[in-house]
C-alpha cells in the first residue's frame, strides 16, 4: 500500500501456486497455502494463511516453515515497498511526484539461513530475459534445491495464462524443459519432481 | 505498468461504474462503457471499450465523448504514472529504489475545455477526509453538474465493497445524501438524478 487507496502489485495471479496446492493435495499430502490477495479459491483440504503484504507473507512463512518437509516460493513477492505509507489518500500536486521504496525481507533468500529450513526447498525465478543465468544465480544464492523458470515475456503463458512452459534447474548443473502445458499438468510435474528429490534425499544421495 | 510485470493501481473495483451501466441500460439509455482492467463482466447491451492505462482511457473517453448527453467519469484513474517504463523485469538492486512519477492527462477535467463537452458531466470524489470541501472544489475545478462523493476510510463501504453510502454535491450548493445501500440501489438512483439535470437542462432552467 501506498495510502489507503493506491499500491503497488504485479501480474501475477497465483494460478501456479494454487494448481501445486491441487496437485499436492491430489496426492495426499498435507498443504499449507500461504497466499497473497488473488481472484482464485484454494482447494478444500489446505490450510489456508491468507496475507496481503510483503511482510506480512515474511512472518507467516516463518512461522510454519519448520513443519513442513518442503517448500514450494510461487509467490511474486514484492521486492521493495513504499517506504512510507500515507494514512490519509494522497493528493495530486506538482507535475512530478518521487515515490521512495524500500527493500522487502527476502523470503526465499531467507529460509536456509534465517528460518533454519533444511528441507526441500523450490524457488521460482519469472523472467524477461537471460533466463538460465538468473536462474542459477538464485538457485545458489538461496540454497534452494531447484528453481523453476520462465520467461513472463512469451505471449500466452505465465502470468495471468492458465498455461505455462518452465525450465527446471538443478544443483547438479542439470537442467529439465517442460513443455507448454496448463498449469494443472505443470503443477502435477513439480510435485512428482518435489516428492523424486524428497526420496533421493533421504536415501542420501 | 512500472516494467513488464510490477505496475501502479488502486483498490477501485469498477463496481459503481458498472452498476451504472447496468442502471442506465435498464432505463433504455444507450451506453458506452470505456473500462480499465477489471474482474467483472459488463451487462449486455453496452458498448464496451476497453482500456489498460490512463493515457489511453483519455484517448478513448476524448474520441466518444462528442456522442454522448451525458459523460458519467467514475473510473478510478491513476493521477500519476512512471515517467519511464522499463522495457526488462526490473532486478533487485540497493535497499532504496526511488520511483520518478509523472501526472497522468486529466480527463475528467479535459472534458469541458480541451474535449468541448456540453453535456451532462458527472464526477466521482473518493476520500478519506474532508469529503465536502474536496468535492466542492472538484465541482468547481472540473465544471461538473454534480459530484458523487464517498468516504473511502468508511468500512463495509466504497471500493471492492457491494454497497455504498454516497453525497451528490450539486452546483448550486445544494447536496443530496444516499443513505448506504447496494451499488446497484445507488446506480439506479444515480441514473434518474442525471435524467433529472438533463430534463431541467433541456427546459433551460
Amino acid at each position: 500500500m501506498i495510502d489507503p487507496v493506491r499500491y503497488l502489485s504485479n501480474r501475477s495471479s497465483g494460478k501456479m501456486g494454487y494448481a501445486i496446492v491441487k496437485a499436492a493435495l491430489a496426492s495426499r499430502h498435507e498443504v499449507v497455502l500461504v497466499s497473497g490477495p488473488v481472484a482464485l479459491s484454494p482447494s478444500d483440504g489446505a490450510e489456508v494463511v491468507s496475507v496481503e503484504s510483503a511482510e506480512d507473507m515474511y512472518d507467516a512463512v516463518a512461522e510454519r516453515i519448520g513443519g513442513v518437509d518442503a517448500a514450494v516460493m510461487t509467490a511474486a513477492v514484492a521486492d521493495y515497498r513504499p517506504a512510507k505509507v500515507s494514512d490519509d489518500k494522497i493528493k495530486k500536486s506538482g507535475e512530478r511526484l518521487v515515490l521512495e521504496l524500500e527493500r522487502t525481507r527476502d523470503i526465499l533468500g531467507s529460509a536456509r539461513d534465517l528460518m533454519a529450513f533444511d528441507g526441500v526447498l523450490v524457488g521460482f525465478a519469472a523472467e524477461t530475459g537471460n533466463i538460465e543465468a538468473y536462474a542459477r544465480g538464485k538457485l545458489e544464492r538461496k540454497g534452494c534445491d531447484f528453481i523453476v523458470a520462465n520467461d513472463v515475456s512469451q505471449e500466452g503463458i505465465g502470468f495471468q495464462s492458465d498455461q505455462n512452459e518452465v525450465t527446471v534447474f538443478y544443483r547438479n548443473g542439470s537442467s529439465q524443459h517442460l513443455p507448454r502445458a496448463s498449469k494443472k499438468e505443470i503443477g502435477e510435474s513439480l510435485v512428482k519432481i518435489i516428492e523424486g528429490v524428497l526420496v533421493a534425499r533421504r536415501a542420501g544421495s
